[in-house]
């Protein structure tokens, strides 16, 4: 009985997810998404788009990559990925923020659940590299979907966005394709028609 | 390009499962919670607690179904399991819903998700049966957390919800006990310790 009580107080302190906000807009209403829904979407997503990674993927293992994979943002935050400052200070607050989650879980459940967050995290097995692409993929799709607002509204520039997302590339080349021409579509070059 | 094109265009759909508004409140803020940040957190809790499961289970496929069992709400809504009237009239909204939903993807993936969504529905086999107690366990744990807050809004009485929980037991025996406490913590039987 114990390791269910365990169980079920991980259980109750992940709700808090689903009050983490982050950067990207919904696509038919307008409110921020928040960590916990997105984490439902980027797990769909690359159940749905799994035959699209470069390399073969165990499907089942990038699903579970994709529901933990935020769950750090309960104690660190959403850090959006165009603040550099924030990114810098990011992977030590993750770290503490695993070992306190995770650790709520009995013993071996918490090294099998850290082991799959690291794994995402090192970003050097197939994977790692497309459940970070698809990760990538959808904030681009909810740009692409409201005209870029979001990237508009925090002063993102279309060289930042390319840059940052020019990895979907590892995990996917259709998929890179794919959110190449969405980047283009929302954040026009708008220096290519000009003659100066 | 055309399977990429139609799979975006799904995924692009299910977002507005993140509008659908449940009848249960998040355990640490005040606000409704939404089926797509639900099917989160159910997702981790088949993950979680598969050990509990009264038959093995294909944990993958549990997962698969907890991210699926709620899409149809996008067209049919949320049914609150305690309104009878609308519990008659949901199964045809959802069937129609699933034929449109899954419609979109390319028609061998809208055939496999489909059968995934149909296991799921008919809940005759181990993992059906699984999923089915983890999807009641989570409403349960979060108006304990809340004091049985959603239920009295609702007008929902204790043997209402002893009733409807009760078929947590095919899935789990110790999770029907642990919900079966906290139902019993949160709308405690007040004719108990009388004397009439």
């Amino acid at each position: 009985m114990n390791r269910l009580r365990q169980q079920m107080a991980f259980l109750r302190e992940i709700d808090r997810l689903k009050q983490v906000q982050r950067r990207s807009l919904l696509l038919h209403e307008e409110r921020w998404e928040n960590s916990a829904e997105h984490s439902w979407h980027v797990a769909m997503a690359v159940w749905v788009l799994a035959e699209h990674a470069n390399e073969t993927v165990d499907v089942c293992k990038v699903i579970q990559m994709m529901l933990l994979h935020d769950i750090v943002e309960i104690d660190a935050g959403d850090t959006y990925v165009y603040d550099e400052a924030a990114m810098a200070a990011k992977a030590e607050k993750e770290q503490r923020a695993a070992e306190r989650l995770f650790g709520l879980l009995p013993a071996d459940q918490a090294r099998r659940f850290r082991a799959i967050w690291d794994e995402f995290e090192a970003g050097e097995t197939p994977e790692a590299r497309f459940a970070a692409a698809v990760d990538r993929l959808l904030p681009v799709t909810h740009n692409h979907g409201t005209g870029g607002k979001s990237w508009r509204m925090h002063g993102v520039s279309r060289e930042q966005v390319l840059a940052r997302n020019r990895a979907i590339e590892a995990g996917s080349h259709p998929l890179w394709q794919e959110a190449r021409s969405m980047i283009e579509e929302a954040l026009p070059d708008e220096g290519a028609n000009r003659e100066d």
